[in-house]
């Protein structure tokens, strides 16, 4: 125990001080980084991610990233996607069913093909060069569904495409990150392998079909014992981390669960679980976005052929899927082929989860890594504006 | 990095995981046992508090206190006070005033004398005794907010008055817990106690007396330059978390803070930032009392010596708490002197950070810190009960 300083007992002491600080720093850093961008005409999302990378250890150094800060990224990025799937109804999202898997199939072949491609061309070992190329796969919806929703577009065919291919994109992005991984250890096995696809894809499609009604007889049945003061939004939450726990178990991001579970909610919930839910998410999601920036490290990619990399990583990560979902999206016309490509464009924190996995397994260099981290931040800043662009042309009925 | 499991990855990985289990046990656990409660006649609180001794370690382990668990229950008792704040307009408090300063200096003053003569009285030493004095001083506003809140009587006097004396208290309580502190290092400083009790009561006095001014004025300034989509949520986010740190370094505890942030915007925010910050509360406030009872550990009071002493120290606690703030509203009538005694009895989680700190300091013996936590959570499943059968004797005009 440290010594007793006059400031801050009575309270959980020096830690208490330090957590409220950051907290403080973040939220407001972020808020008033998001206004700003929003002033110059550009979407609040890259202000707070900038925020990230100013307040975190690349400019400042104010912010180090924590257990506690990332729980609370995690918990913003799952309210997002829980509030965001509590204004999808399942059956809204299946009629783009044909659709959205053809942008999720193409919007991951092109681009994982691409980073191969390109690696090799480069002339980085097989091993970097599957890594690259699952790291340039998998979308952040996090950023889509936030983006989509401040510009008040979600219920838009485009936008709704957008979802389920992120949702089918994560899943497949799975099943390459398994590949990938397993081809890194020299250790293939074809059965455990399809058992993780079985697993993920079964899943997946059981809570489409079924969730929702499952869900509201589960409901039903609970409210019979139910008493309490806001028992609907009690029961939500459970729902919300049960399911988030479930995906994965089944190997989906803990965010598509969250997704899922509010879209299996959102015919029978009350207005009241709604407002509070997003009170949660309007609290906790600048910590996601700030948490992406956090990582940003300059140092890893200061030479020059790091730097010459990373743009045209960058470069390539954004055509190869605005060109591969565009492909997917044909039978909507070309506006909307354009939107659907630009919201599949963000990477997030996808694609560094994947660089870390490739850097435990060591099949993936420091500088590497750096490559791949800022091109997700890279695609990530871009795709906002291109979001914008793509849906300011928009007249009433498209 | 641990070894790749096909399991959780795609995302933060097992931590992710491990986080979502704790998380929803917590949650799901602490809602049961408090439908259960109701559903017996108790206080959903108490069930919330017994779910942390159960799934704690000292009965099942399948929940340990952790970093992030501590992070969630401050910010859970941060919003609760805030919550409870907006719903307090200052003046209303004020008018309570000079009662609330009997009630919080009577309810100081019997606690500590019973608690040191108590010790005395058993043969402990000087330090000890002024220690466990210190530990029954603290009530833990949280508690009390929560359950004057879940019975609807927040805005009756007796509830006021409880609340205007519990922030008396906490800055009381800061006063005697470093006057204590001090005299165990045996490094008395009158200048420094002096500027530490001048602190929090300035602090205190300047946002009761200026904060709900100070705060209208500012938020209308910053509103000349906000354009985003629920800015309001947002400056009072920035407003609780500002004041919860400012209140740490004036020495008060930050729940404080939050509550006085709470009140000074009580008179002008709007129904959807109430509804925002509820969403919040509702979803972290069962990890603040799911923490309380994490922390007991029946084997530190296994002995006979410290059982008696439990139930000596627990009884003393509460009949000293009642009397002393029962005394001090005594121009209130028979009623609410009961209401107001049983309102400060609960001493939750201030009374363990006391014996914390005297633990810290070499001053407490892992018996006495035993019984400390023992007395603070008995009087904390006490006090619901005490004060639902207090409140439930009510006719329509008292």
């Amino acid at each position: 125990m440290p010594e007793l300083a006059p400031i801050a007992f009575l309270s959980a002491s020096e830690e208490a001080g330090h957590l409220l600080f950051t907290m403080l720093v973040v939220f407001a850093g972020a808020k008033l980084m998001g206004e700003l961008a929003e002033f110059i005409g550009q979407s609040a999302v890259v202000g707070e991610i900038l925020a990230g990378i100013l307040l975190g250890p690349a400019v400042l150094g104010i912010v180090q990233p924590s257990v506690v800060l990332s729980a609370l990224a995690e918990l913003g990025a799952m309210f997002l996607l829980f509030r965001i799937g509590l204004e999808v109804e399942s059956e809204a999202l299946l009629r783009t069913g044909k659709t959205a898997v053809l942008v999720a199939m193409l919007g991951v072949l092109l681009p994982f093909a691409t980073g191969f491609l390109l690696m090799h061309a480069w002339g980085r070992s097989t091993v970097e060069a599957l890594f690259l190329g699952a790291a340039m796969v998998a979308t952040s919806v996090g950023i889509t569904a936030q983006v989509l929703d401040s510009l008040g577009v979600l219920q838009h065919t485009a936008s709704r495409t957008v979802m389920a291919a992120a949702v089918i994109d994560d899943v497949l992005g799975l099943i390459v990150l398994a590949l990938v991984s397993s081809l890194a250890k020299g250790d293939f096995r074809p059965l455990d392998l399809a058992l993780t696809a079985f697993m993920a894809i079964g899943f997946t499609v059981a809570v489409v079909f079924y969730g929702s009604k499952t869900m509201q007889r589960l409901k039903l049945w609970v409210q019979n014992f139910l008493r309490g003061k806001e028992s609907d939004f009690h029961l939500a939450m459970v729902m919300l981390l049960g399911m988030g726990l479930l995906s994965l178990q089944a190997g989906v991001a803990a965010i598509i669960g969250a997704f899922l579970a509010g879209m299996a909610l959102s015919g029978t919930v009350s207005h009241r679980v709604h407002d509070l839910s997003s009170g949660l998410s309007e609290f906790l999601v600048p910590f996601f976005l700030v948490g992406i920036g956090l990582y940003f490290r300059p140092a890893a990619i200061s030479s020059p052929e790091a730097l010459a990399l990373v743009a045209i990583v960058a470069v390539a990560a954004v055509l190869s899927k605005m060109l591969g979902c565009g492909l997917g999206a044909w039978s909507l016309g070309p506006a909307d082929r354009f939107r659907v490509g630009a919201g599949m464009v963000p990477r997030g924190e996808v694609g560094m989860v994947v660089a870390q996995i490739g850097m435990g397994l060591g099949a993936v260099t420091d500088m590497l890594y750096g490559v791949v981290v800022s091109m997700s931040l890279l695609t990530t800043i871009v795709a906002p504006p291109l979001l914008k662009a793509a849906f300011a042309k928009r007249t009433i009925n498209s």
